[in-house]
């Protein structure tokens, strides 16, 4: 720690220069609240975390209000915050319907929520792994056909509540899938936490023997077991310079059964720009805005680094 | 995860085939508790570290009870577990006094705690940080007479709350102290838990390049920012084969603002055997011990890989 509460920077060799971080906290976290947060609230949170540098802001998604009650609000929520300078903010989009509804508002960047296994493709969509797909690739033409930048989340990566382990060879097919179909940015999702760093670099060095550049692949882990940073380190160290992670951890109650436990941004960087790899964020403005938002939802934030900087101040 | 909730097994290249845990929860941990905890309880928690395969398990403190009364009762603790098949039960000694009260028990292996930094030699040993190597030199001496193995913990390596970042030329400093005074093992301990991989690896390569051998080197990471994970394979990727741990996190509650936020044991564990790395840890066993614990100390606790088996069973 140095003198202004910021971690001691020591570069270590072969990491990347820069990162750019994927900011989920207001779509992955807040839909996974209870009762939903008000629209005013999740606009000046979209705000806030724009003002402490974060670039890239998933920022709601267009999925029917019936599954998803949670971001019911996003036709009007979008309008509010997409005049932001310098901010991109991607929403997700589970079909057709959602693309139209994303598009009519002027989204520039949209996602599709791919599963790696046939069970959670089941579970969450209601479809095959391949009927899932297959739902995937017009809505991936017509984004590209509008010029519109489309990220393909890959979920259970590592591992699946139903299936245990996951082979990568299998997750390599679906990347390869939705590479093809013109995805320009993937996201390999540990959504149960479970992986370690072989799984990580294993998977990494598999799609690059496939064709995926490491530049199209971020991670988004999940802590779970705690492995989130250690599993971000080494995807790091293969070269990867997208990470997801989530506004002082926001996504699942760590204190709940269901806990999905993303990766806190704040971890995140104070690792990152401990490491000397530049972020563009301000760690004491985004402290700050999670110590906000904590307020709002009325419990603390799970961080550690927010709850130690915070703590610090008092 | 496999089938049988284990971490899948994917190795990774360049690290140790096995790491030695050196188990704090039964010292580090509950001397942090504000009430001492039965020493029956001690007895039994020690016991069942060791049911869970644990080899090296720190015992307690012979310090004077003025300073630690949660460890007053280590001359009845002690012999309660000393016959234990196969396990080292090391003590921390903190001066003559301390050593000889050990020895008179039998130990065969003891620890001193010294200072990375003046500050903290001052706050916690009331000495200068010279002082109290003079202090301990004697110690190390007359426990290698006697044949007795000795750790010296060197605490604030990374990060000091009154002095802000540590000099790794410092931190070397007085680990070759210790290591000319007779040491057979040091541990780098981030008391305040903010370092990241770069410091680590800095440094490791330091104290290689002053003849300190990365095998009588271990880690002592704290969770204060949630990087001990990520530091930790950063270790291990230098070589280092043995890694401090407190079974379920004891060790500073993750809700007080004293945090100290020891590494939980059950955290590490799924790291290393997710990386194939052998530890003879059974982690069920140990997670159960864990709960058990936390059970006896009346709150969760907050280690997530303890969280998330102890969950899935219910």
């Amino acid at each position: 720690m140095s003198a202004d509460g910021l971690p001691m920077v020591v570069p270590a060799p072969g990491l990347p220069a820069r990162v750019r971080i994927h900011e989920v906290g207001a779509r992955d976290g807040l839909q996974n609240e209870k009762t939903a947060v008000p629209t005013a609230v999740k606009a000046e949170f979209i705000r806030r975390l724009a003002g402490a540098g974060l670039t890239t802001i998933e920022a709601t998604s267009f999925v029917h209000p019936k599954w998803v009650p949670q971001l019911a609000d996003a036709e009007e929520l979008f309008p509010q915050v997409s005049d932001l300078p310098g901010v991109a903010l991607p929403v997700l989009v589970p079909n057709r319907r959602g693309l139209d509804r994303a598009l009519a508002l002027g989204a520039g960047r949209v996602a599709v929520f791919a599963s790696a296994t046939e069970s959670f493709a089941r579970a969450n969509l209601n479809r095959t792994l391949d009927e899932s797909l297959a739902v995937f690739e017009p809505v991936v033409r017509q984004a590209k056909d509008q010029g519109v930048h489309v990220r393909g989340y890959v979920s259970m990566c590592f591992g699946d509540p139903w299936e245990g382990a996951v082979p990568a060879y299998q997750v390599a097919r679906v990347c390869t899938a939705l590479r093809d179909m013109g995805c320009d940015e993937l996201s390999l999702g540990d959504t149960i936490g479970v992986a370690t760093a072989g799984q990580v670099r294993e998977l990494l060095a598999l799609l690059n023997d496939r064709g995926v550049p490491t530049e199209m692949i971020g991670v988004h882990f999940h802590d779970t077991y705690g492995q989130a940073l250690a599993n971000t380190l080494a995807a790091l160290q293969h070269g990867v310079t997208t990470v997801d992670a989530s506004a002082g951890g926001l996504g699942g109650c760590p204190y709940a059964k269901s806990a999905t436990g993303n990766l806190a941004t704040e971890d995140l960087v104070w690792m990152l720009h401990g490491l000397g790899i530049a972020t563009g964020v301000d760690l004491g403005r985004l402290t700050a805005t999670s110590v906000w938002m904590a307020e709002q939802l009325g419990r603390p934030s799970p961080s550690r680094t927010v709850r130690a900087l915070s703590h610090k101040d008092q």
